[in-house]
């Protein structure tokens, strides 16, 4: 089945820009507005006709999907580079900050993540691939001794729930005022700053329960 | 209109006694459970009649005031201490401690607080009563050198709604691990640990804005 190299490749590449664009196009809309935004609406900001809408995405609620993994594709990513990178600290650091940062920028992406059905199936299958990441990334900066040892994987996604809460009182206000809050967090994050911690982590099963409660 | 002084005083203690068991009963109620729990239940709880009840309360909304009275003395008279606290930093953070472990007891209120018609004004009265006790305990804490500088009253705030969300999130699951979480905070309030914070604390004004906008 193989076809001429030199016609194809051109249309290929031009059909995946134009999805791309789309994808581009629906997620910043997303972000701005929620899941209800018109497809009409999207092909228009991405500067494309409803015919190529339709081509790469029948239906709506797989131009969602395409969103969603889209984001999620970013956060794996990141979450690979802070497992590498080349300070440990910068790694866990910046991880957290990029979180921070895709959040603030992708506020409404939370409704269109609640909106699908199988929204949280797949979340939940986005923090699975990621965890090994993170746990290796937290490792490598408590054995820098950046990091403070008593901090664990579990306690992670708190911060983030804590942020996300500044973020969404302050995003139309202050827009910026969140790195306020991370550099104060940060700094207690730091093995230097540590005076042991109380109690313990959350468990697994603990944080799953916390994880579906946080926006009730 | 002078009365003999000896027969109404125990009376007097008697009526104020029931009064402040009818209250710390509703508080105890809609803490758990919110603003419509029957008052039947409430004197219940209190071991006391109905016709006692009328007699404080002629309505539940007269009740509902005395609890968040209540609430609000607790929260001034915690603010009236950490401004005094013979050291300045375990004024500091106890008073946020106070703040987060009320806020975990009384969960409920918050949804009191709601119903009624002026909670929101009530509420930005006891704010403007304890702004200068916080003020105070603040700067007395800096200049003893255990808070860092950088941190302003504007700041305060943030973490109270940083600490709500985590508060909500665990309470049912792990009810004391948002000790937790404010254990890593106060160490990155320390002075020791303070890497400058980037930008610009909340106005008065943006931080009025974002108060409306934390709950939405």
């Amino acid at each position: 089945m193989s076809t001429p190299a030199a016609a194809p490749k051109p249309l290929r590449s031009d059909a995946r820009r134009n999805r791309e664009r789309l994808v581009a196009s629906a997620r910043e809309l997303f972000s701005r507005s929620g899941p209800n935004v018109p497809v009409e609406e999207i092909t228009q900001h991405a500067g494309l006709g409803m015919g190529t809408l339709y081509r790469h995405f029948p239906t709506k609620e797989e131009l969602i999907d395409a969103v969603l993994e889209d984001a999620f594709a970013e956060l794996e990513a990141a979450a690979g580079e802070a497992a590498a990178a080349e300070n440990p600290w910068s790694g866990f650091a910046g991880f957290i900050e990029r979180v921070f940062s895709l959040h603030a920028a992708n506020r409404g992406l939370k409704d269109v993540l609640a909106a699908r059905g199988q929204g949280s199936e797949r979340a939940e299958a986005l923090r699975a691939r990621i965890k090994p990441l993170l746990r290796t990334t937290i490792e490598r900066a408590q054995r820098q001794g950046t990091l403070r040892s008593d901090f664990t994987a579990e306690d992670l996604p708190v911060l983030f729930w804590s942020g996300e809460r500044v973020i969404h009182a302050t995003a139309t206000v202050a827009p910026d005022y969140w790195r306020r809050y991370l550099a104060l967090l940060l700094d207690g994050l730091r093995a230097e700053a540590a005076t042991p911690l109380p109690g313990q982590p959350l468990t697994q099963a603990q944080l799953r329960r916390a994880s579906q409660r946080r926006n009730g």
